[in-house]
């Protein structure tokens, strides 16, 4: 006999598919649940189908946003001249967090990659160099992680884009090698925003 | 205007009252579930609901389970004169994971805490009385937590379940598995010296 009940043992398995979850914690938030006011767990169950549902990409910039184009995009107090370009939509988070940057923001959708079959094609790289005339862009701020993908995309992205009256610049090394921006505190990336320089 | 679409905030805010899952992680998590495969996010809700509507306490000893009496209750092969008192349905999980207990179980509900309301009838105590003599019991192990309510708790059950013919018993106190006498504190030390055994 299994020690656990067939729906309980569903649950850690879903549950462990999340990230930083390993299976003692997923058993344990599962125990919890079977445990727990029905009404709860239903409330939590709608808030994930509602956030995944409500929840979209930015027609223009690429951020996580409920109606496109996003807040950001649209706030005529933020310099519509300037532009963060970040990896992914989360790191948006990371940089607002930071309360340096009063720019837009362009979500590239990955670093190139080729040994795993990332090209500069697969990135929005196309979309960004429109942005570039259209809205009249002056400076766009090189936001990605300092791993070896991170530095190389850098690179090529300050070589592809560079253009007359286009300033390019990339926020310092105020952070640490070899990681990513979720990890960074908001000092550290407040830091590397102020430090950024010219290619 | 918020960092963050309202409903991935909802999310966070139903995500962190897990036990084990602080604000960072439930931003970790939600954001990851946002961007996930709907399939997936479907998947997990469904899970949710699910383990909660099915799961059920088992009517005679109070374990988890899906149909009552559960599988420990209906297993022949077990000892059905030998009871183990666990404080939740929870410890069932750990006592069966040690592979040491072939008896059944019964689930007391709480521990008795003036200080929070819980008295005996409060418990699941009435029940295990009415087994004792109806399911034949020839021995009870109270396996109740260390602390100063398990030791009351089981204190109090020690002297109102004794009766002709009944073995009452305690699972021992000592250092634990894998440790060294400078990492015990001294109530664990003095309990490891008091039941102390033959070789």
């Amino acid at each position: 006999m299994p020690l656990l009940p067939e729906h309980i043992s569903a649950l850690i398995g879903a549950l462990s598919k999340l990230p930083g979850v390993g299976p003692r914690s997923a058993e344990r938030i599962a125990l919890h649940l079977v445990q727990a006011d029905p009404a709860a767990v239903q409330h939590l169950a709608t808030a994930l189908v509602d956030a995944r549902e409500r929840v979209r990409l930015c027609d223009t910039c690429g951020a996580l946003t409920e109606k496109s184009p996003c807040g950001i995009c649209t706030d005529s107090r933020r310099d519509a001249f300037l532009i963060c370009l970040v990896e992914r939509p989360v790191d948006i988070l990371s940089v607002e967090k930071s309360a340096t940057f009063r720019g837009k923001y362009h979500v590239l959708g990955g670093k190139i990659s080729p040994l795993n079959g990332v090209e500069p094609d697969d990135l929005r790289i196309a979309a960004l160099e429109r942005r570039i005339p259209d809205e009249h862009i002056k400076e766009i701020v090189i936001a990605l992680g300092t791993d070896v993908e991170g530095d190389a995309t850098s690179f090529y992205l300050a070589k592809r884009l560079a253009r007359e009256g286009l300033r390019l610049t990339r926020i310092a090394h105020g952070l640490p090698a070899g990681t990513g921006l979720e990890f960074a505190d908001e000092v550290t990336l407040s830091r590397a925003l102020e430090g950024r320089r010219e290619f």
